[in-house]
């Protein structure tokens, strides 16, 4: 079995880690060529992932119809931005048994896309995984206990993913909610840009359990609407990945949430963080999937006006806070409880 | 409108000072006389709160029969173990017309029973509400944006703690479920536990999340056999709770875990702690509860091997990571999601 991943980010050179210790022969792709060679000499990635050492299973490939060919499984691990593009380049030489595998996480701009979407305009034969979780690069590749959720509406597609990704360190559950799975695995790091901004505004940490449950709450309202299974919103792929990405200092979309919270202008933010923040693009496209679908989102709504119309973020936490008083489950989407 | 508030803990203290600002009139009780009048003479709970001036609308009483003498609330505030107790002293002089409130979070040893469960023993014609949520009692008495949960059967009873309760900072949620909201409250404290262990392994972000994640499942499914609604446990006493306790350092059974997880007995972080660890007994109750009611509950029993059973925290840890592979909602007990 034969792998390959494209894009060297962190999370594409930790995955490449974990499959070299399960002995698999992979093919790391990144555009970069200086990058490219540096790790092909040092077996290192120095800008992402400086402390792990990449063995000599795997190839460095710079051109990418070279790094696919002959490959059973695609890993799709570029920013979701750019994944469209990767798409177009590689679109002639993919055959329909090759596995293709998305670890990235966001929604496309303007189509308001997620990546199985698109996907499925390229390649609407091939096998498809949503592989998510709660999983930072950096504890992944150090060995640390991790879980991940390998979705697909192919049993066996999910199953092969679950084997060949599974070892001591890191278990992979199945789950045939791709679309369940990709929205909750974007929309965090909407609330973990919101997160960042509470902590920023020195708030404790009763807001940011607060903004998180009601956060993930929200999620699931739009994620249903959208055709996914609201149990999976619980899961390791929608609460499990909120909360490590709200909680962690490793989270680019909160470390960017602190210092706006702390009065940064929101591009003087990004800037400053210098790594592509993905919950900046995915509050634009909730926003509007939430006025495609027309459903409430208070919490989305609140960081569109933060981040895009400069809207006070102390203004906002108060505006959450002072909403009428709710019945907490009264929209609630699961089992409506009610009182007899 | 007045309201005794029974137990000047952390807690009972802090919400003694949200009913001044919300201008009521408040009776606190404490067992301890030596407190009391450093209270009443200083206006400071020295021991629990020093941070927060408590104004003249309070009157401490250290007579309980007193205390709760024509008030409209009795609040219950004192630690789940030892509420039996004080129902049974204040039995003979508690009026059906009084609505009775417990902010405790637990389960009864041996009796396996909630905090509602008892109360209704003893006062089986009063409503009851059980107040919960993911609130520090030092950030609630610091003015810092919190929300809880109002839960009772008695939907008026729930509204008007709910008012009662609300400020600019504190804004309650209503809910019929007092089960599911008793059972996440109580049970979260033992995940917490886990997640101190897991952080004193050494062991990160991503294992913690995985701990959550999976923990509020088997919550859930324990919860769902004694009666609650399984979304409860979505909301803001179930996971907003959790995330709370598992992440802050405020949490006691959290510091606890962490002690246990660096290699100290049981016995001695509990000593070390000096204060109630509820969860502590709760891993007993649960891991109980899990028997009599034939539930499945994976760390529950782990932690109870750890703490009653001198079992090694790493092993617990391999055992969980290295179950069967699973289906991530095989067992789940919402929607089941199976593929076509």
């Amino acid at each position: 079995m034969k792998i390959a991943i494209l894009g060297a980010g962190s999370w594409g050179t930790a995955l490449a880690y974990v499959l070299i210790n399960n002995e698999f022969k992979v093919n790391l792709w990144t555009r970069n060529s200086i990058d490219l060679n540096y790790m092909r000499e040092n077996k290192v990635n120095k800008k992402y992932l400086p402390d792990v050492l990449l063995d000599k299973n795997i190839e460095f490939i710079n051109n990418i119809e070279d790094s696919i060919k002959d490959v059973d499984v695609i890993v799709l691990a570029v920013s979701s931005q750019a994944t469209r593009n990767i798409l177009e380049t590689i679109k002639e030489h993919v055959n329909k048994n090759q596995l293709i595998v998305n670890v990235s996480k966001g929604i496309e701009l303007v189509s308001l896309k997620t990546i199985s979407q698109i996907v499925k305009e390229f390649f609407p034969n091939n096998n498809f995984v949503a592989l998510s979780g709660p999983s930072h690069a950096e504890e992944v590749s150090k060995g640390m206990p991790t879980t991940l959720v390998s979705a697909s509406i192919d049993k066996r597609s999910a199953e092969l993913i679950q084997d060949i990704f599974t070892t001591e360190y890191l278990r992979v559950y199945t789950n045939p909610d791709v679309i369940g799975v990709e929205i909750g695995g974007s929309l965090k790091n909407i609330i973990a840009l919101g997160a960042g901004i509470s902590d920023g505004l020195g708030y404790g940490d009763n807001a940011k359990a607060a903004l998180m449950t009601r956060g993930i709450y929200e999620i699931a309202k739009l994620g249903k609407i959208m055709g996914a299974k609201t149990t999976t919103f619980t899961g390791l792929s929608g609460i499990g990945d909120l909360i490590v990405t709200c909680t962690s200092m490793h989270s680019r979309n909160r470390r960017c949430g602190i210092l706006i919270g702390e009065g940064k202008k929101p591009k003087d933010a990004l800037e400053k963080i210098g790594m592509v923040v993905e919950g900046f693009y995915t509050v634009e496209s909730a926003y509007y999937l939430s006025k495609k679908y027309n459903v409430e989102m208070p919490i989305t709504r609140e960081l569109y006006k933060v981040i895009y119309e400069n809207h006070g973020a102390r203004d906002s936490v108060k505006s959450l806070m002072m909403r009428s008083k709710k019945h907490e489950i009264e929209e609630m989407i699961l089992n409506p409880i009610e009182w007899n």
